[in-house]
């Protein structure tokens, strides 16, 4: 029997994607939990499920739990939950299978991607990653994932910790210099508009060929003339260290390339 | 009279666009220059120009002459030209418009857009940055500018050095933390595709939401027990650098913001 229905822990934004595309998928969502009922309430209705506030009233018949949380509550649910569900699974990139140890069957069912409440994305695009402590657990995690995308992965904790961690540099990292090229801009009432398109085209380059072969700018040439054009504007001493931290950092892993 | 005909020195990646971007607008483009006849040549048969390699054979009847080469040879190519141009341009980010006072009418065309030989973008939304030494140089240069993009910007030499600075930040240094984020996926045997869909999105996000808004990750949560595992992975020095100056970064212009 595959996995038909599942109950919901958690109602942040992970729970508020993956929750809408389970439901699209046919799936039926039982339950959200989260220990403010107001927000189990805002998913609840949007896919039809029971919003609760406790979890002693958890279903431990659902086929599936899954933990949407965050990482530190994960210790926390799995501590406080005392009933022995089907399969649990958890969808951190960052955490062992091995937390959730505590019950016998469990796995894990993690989207690669940024999430935001409210904002759609192509969830057939977005890799999941699957892991369980057995054959039929993940046999049963595939199968779910497959319904709602077309990127699945088998990897294991190590695996899927270094892909989290990749996806700091590529996500949060890559939001951070927009962050820091808002601010300059700023300081000549430049709209940050006028950057969406290059931000667009940095993001597209890279969908069909290597980031290293995408590369320009002065770093990679080493031009010194406008590096040091550029570190003369950047009054903000923080600023200026990143750009020369990263402009050696384009440079050195340039020379370990070539 | 507006702008009826270009000569184009320089065969690289900004000539290559630029060229065909004017010649679908109905401009001609009477000659490419490069001291390379080749690179010209590949070139000028695309657009169907003349190619020369040298620059005693510019036509100074030209309606406009638009130095598409590196910020270190404009001042080379200023220095050898002996004629005196109806109009001339330079389409560099870093450059002061002064660099072309030697000319009588001289101004600035500056595409802010990542462009690589052979791969189509949209032109149309390329936002394009315009100066001029006078009134009507300035008109003329805005009008052939919009016959090719929506986005056109006036734009003082201090401004749009600012721009190429923040464009530094996003576009360089983002392709860096994609480049980062391969190497750290390689150490594992894991293919850079996995993270193709989160670095479109990231780029989505800020299309309609200021980066600030859209950061997530370990670092603005300042969560160490994270930030902690993944540094243990990072066995590469620079790497591990990189992964805590940025974090601290996020961590203390988030101060700073709130």
């Amino acid at each position: 029997m595959q996995i038909q229905n599942v109950t919901i822990i958690g109602a942040g934004n992970v729970s508020w994607h993956l929750s809408q595309e389970l439901i699209k998928a046919g799936i039926i969502i039982t339950q959200i939990f989260s220990r403010d009922i107001n927000k189990a309430e805002s998913i609840a209705k949007i896919v039809n499920a029971q919003a609760i506030n406790s979890l002693n009233d958890i279903d431990s018949e659902s086929d599936l739990i899954l933990l949407c949380v965050s990482d530190k509550a994960i210790n926390e649910v799995v501590n406080k939950l005392s009933i022995e569900p089907k399969i649990i699974a958890h969808t951190a990139g960052s955490m062992s299978i091995n937390a959730l140890n505590k019950f016998k069957t469990h796995g894990v069912f993690y989207p690669l991607q940024t999430f935001t409440k409210g904002i759609d994305i192509d969830f057939s695009q977005t890799p999941l990653c699957i892991e369980a402590n057995n054959r039929e657990c993940e046999s049963k995690l595939l199968t779910l994932a497959k319904l709602i995308s077309k990127n699945t992965y088998k990897l294991n904790s190590e695996q899927r910790l270094q892909c989290h961690l990749a996806a700091v540099f590529a996500n949060n990292f890559t939001n951070h210099m927009f962050h820091v090229a808002e601010h300059i801009l700023k300081q000549k009432d430049i709209s940050f508009d006028i950057l969406k398109p290059i931000i667009r085209e940095t993001s597209n380059k890279v969908q069909n060929s290597s980031p290293i072969k995408a590369q320009t700018g002065p770093a990679i040439r080493n031009d010194q003339t406008t590096i040091n054009s550029h570190l003369n504007l950047l009054s903000d001493t923080e600023m200026e260290k990143m750009y020369s931290f990263v402009s050696q950092n384009i440079w050195k892993l340039k020379q370990q390339n070539s």
